[in-house]
This record gives structure tokens, sequence and C-alpha cells, in this order.
């Protein structure tokens, strides 16, 4: 397939005015012709979620040669939905979601609108993949990400993504001289440790604001996103949509109803 | 552990004033204390989402011999989150989830606040169950789902959960003398077949209402979830936290970066 040939769908959880999605929006038209659509605000933590009890706006933003941005009032996952039943013509050959501002590692995954919006679009049956830099700051440095992004998407068009799949990609912040490379991996079983930040409102209204730190519950493992990150490799997990625990079926099926 | 000693957490998707929600609290009530966390209104296809950019409001609605009840501003995610964290002073030994208004079957565990609800819990190393009767209607008839949480709840006391799994469990809508038992089954390969409702509101908006319909990629398959609730069974899917794909792995690591 030619670059005039394909077609890219981008979309993000930080809104479509981040920076991550503008430099991710600048490598997806080095590949073909590219329609952005993503949340007109920023939607960090809504995971795999969708509008069911509010409608969705849609507005045009851009059109120029090869290029089309819509912001849209819904999640990531809707974005991912409308793009592909309301405004493309044809299904994309990708769709690629990001690049977050902030790590989806390990079970960040599950509360990711990046990770979201990646998997929805394996669930049509697109190779997808969803792209974070261990960054929160607004003005990120992207320049290892760019790189990495590039390699990682020319691997995904040249091999395809096996069905049911989507990638999971997360990049260390350092500087890109120092990447060491790209890590295969698995997802770090750990989870968030949560702190609620207690405080009053000027009405006098208790209220709480959800806080946390990752907690590693195997730090010794070296096959894990978190381990490649920490030795300054890009991490990519493969992401399965099929949630089904397969090694516990038998256990189950010797509960007797 | 006797009833006196047990601890349940009860949470939901639709909310705390929903009947499947009164339903689950009455079972939960035969087998230990019951603590309700829930969502102040419905939160369907809210999906593992949590609030990083609202604050949440938490009131405590009933306090009476072995039942407290608490609604929540946030997502389903956070009740769970802001129940183990700020509400209990011990972890719970049970958190179950639903009963939910409609089926949670195949790709629908993806997009459910109920089944993130019981996720998070499972993520918390606490076994964690979610329920769901295929009906939606707020008055929908329970009476089968009453009969199936109870049992599937005793032998998961009994017998408890694998680490890192929770259980998803839809019940058929059908009279509870036609329940032919309980199924373990994996998740259904399928999807939701979008379709946009358009319109345009009364100030010459345009917008879109997200509807839809489940699409069986393996109707002939006898070991799903979908194909044991058309038959009339219980379906019992074991849900997995770690989202990598393994069997996809090796086949990522010949990408030669």
């Amino acid at each position: 397939m030619t670059k005039k040939e394909r077609l890219i769908l981008v979309t993000n959880d930080d809104g479509v005015n981040a920076k991550g999605i503008s430099e991710l929006t600048a490598i997806a038209m080095k590949f073909g012709k590219v329609v952005v659509v993503a949340p007109d605000r920023g939607q960090s933590g809504m995971s795999h979620s969708v509008s069911l009890s509010e409608p969705i706006y849609l507005n045009k933003i851009k059109s120029e040669q090869g290029l089309e941005i819509y912001s849209c009032s819904g999640t990531p996952v809707d974005s991912v939905k409308i793009a592909l039943h309301k405004i493309l013509d044809t299904a994309p050959d990708l769709i690629i979601s990001g690049i977050n501002h902030g790590s989806n590692a390990s079970v960040s995954a599950i509360y990711s609108g990046t990770i979201g919006a990646a998997r929805e679009g394996s669930l049509n049956g697109i190779p997808s993949i969803g792209f974070s830099l261990l960054n929160h700051a607004h003005d990120a440095d992207f320049s290892a990400s760019i790189i990495y992004a590039e390699k990682i998407i020319e691997k995904a068009l040249q091999n395809g993504i096996p069905k049911r799949t989507c990638l999971n990609v997360n990049v260390p912040n350092i500087p890109k001289e120092q990447v060491k490379g790209v890590k295969i991996c698995r997802q770090t079983h750990g989870k968030w440790v949560e702190e609620f930040d207690y405080r009053t409102s000027p009405s006098n209204k208790d209220y709480y604001w959800l806080t946390g730190k990752f907690s590693n519950f195997e730090p010794e493992a070296t096959d894990t996103d978190e381990w490649a990150l920490e030795n300054n490799y890009v991490a990519v997990v493969p992401i399965e949509i099929d949630l089904t625990s397969y090694s516990v079926l038998e256990t189950l099926s010797k509960w007797d109803f």
C-alpha cells in the first residue's frame, strides 16, 4: 500500500489540543492521509467508557490536504466509534492514540482512555496502537517518543498486528540518545495505592480528590513493562480484547452447582 | 467465618436507587454485614473509569443494624476505591456489583461499569463478582437472579475466587423455573454494531446519540456466554485483570527493531 492510499485515524484522551496528539498527527502524516477525531477536552482516566445518556457533538476544526481534524464532546472510545461509523467513508488502515502525557504501563492501561480508544479500534478489526510518554507536563519533550512511534508504526504496517490485540507502547522520560531500544513485555502486576485528599468547599460541603501512587508487586521481574521503562527501554505490551481468564475456567468448572 | 464476622461491599452502575442493587443488598445481608457504596445516579457504560478532574462527594443515606448505605458522586470504580480507602475500617470479604439492569455478556463486559467495579475489587485482592440480568426495565423481575446470585456467592465464599480474577455473571430473562443451571464459559467474540441517531437541537446544533446492536461473531460456538444465555443457562465468565495477550508476545518478539 502506498502512502497515498493509506488512511490513518488519530485520537487521544488528553484532548484535541494537547501537544502529544499534534506530535502523533505529524508522524501519522508521513504514512498516509490522516483524520483526527479526539475529545474536545481532557478525558484522562475514562477507560473504555461510552456516552449512553448524553448526546455527542462533533466539530470539524481543520480540513486541508491530507488532514482533517474533528473535536468530539464524548469519550476517547466515542471518538473512535463516531469516526468509524459517521466520519470515515472507508475503514482506516491504522488507528493510533496518544501520545499520552503520562504513563499507561501496568494496570494504568485499565484506567486509560488512550488505551480504551486503541482497544476499541482492535475490537473493530483495525490494527491499533496506544502511545504514552512518562511525563505529564503539557509541554513535555516528545523527541524520543517521535522516533520510536515512527519505528513501531512502520513495523505494525509491515507485519500487521494479530487479531483481537492492540499495542500499548510506553516511552521512558529520558533524552532520545539514552533510550536503549524496544522491549516486548507483559503487563506488570501492581496497583494504585489510593490516597484521597479530603477538603471542605466554600459552601461547607465535604469532598475528596482521588490521588495515589503506583505500587509494583514484582519489582524483581525482568519481563515486565515497568522493568523495561526503568531500564531505559520503550515498552510494548500486546493487549487482549478477550477478558476471559482461561486458566481459571477449569477451577470454576469444579464448583458444584 | 460466621455471618457476624463477614463484611460485604455492594455497588453497581445503575445508581444507588436502582431496583437491582436493592435486591443484591437483600441477598448480601443473608451472608454478613453490608456496606453499600454506589453512584448517586446511572453510570452505565462507564467501564473502569475514574474521576481524575472532578471532586468526589459522599453522602451517608442509611445506617441501621448490619447495613450502611452511601451514595457517591463518582463512577462505580470510584465508589469501590473510596469504600476501600475511606469508608471501611477493614477490607471486605467480598465485593458484589449489580444486579445490573441489562446484559454484560461478551464484549459488553468491557464497557460495563458493573464489571469495572468488580474488576477494581479484584485488583485490590478482594473476591469480587458482577451480576447482570438480561432485562433493562427499571422494574425488571429479578426472581431468577436472586436464586442464582445466592448460589454463586455461597460457592465463592466456600471456594474463594482465584487471584487477579473476578466473575462476570449474567442471568437470562426468563422465569426462574426455566433456568437450566449454571455454565462456566468464555467471553463470546463479537462487537456492538454502532448506529448513531442523528438529530438537531432546538438551537439548531447537530448531535448524535450512540445506539447499536450486538453482533455475535461465533453463533455456533457452544462454550460462550452468549450461547449459555440463549440456552437458558446462567453464564459465569472468569475475567482476568492482566490484559497481556501472552500468545502474541512471541509473534511481536520477531519484529526486528
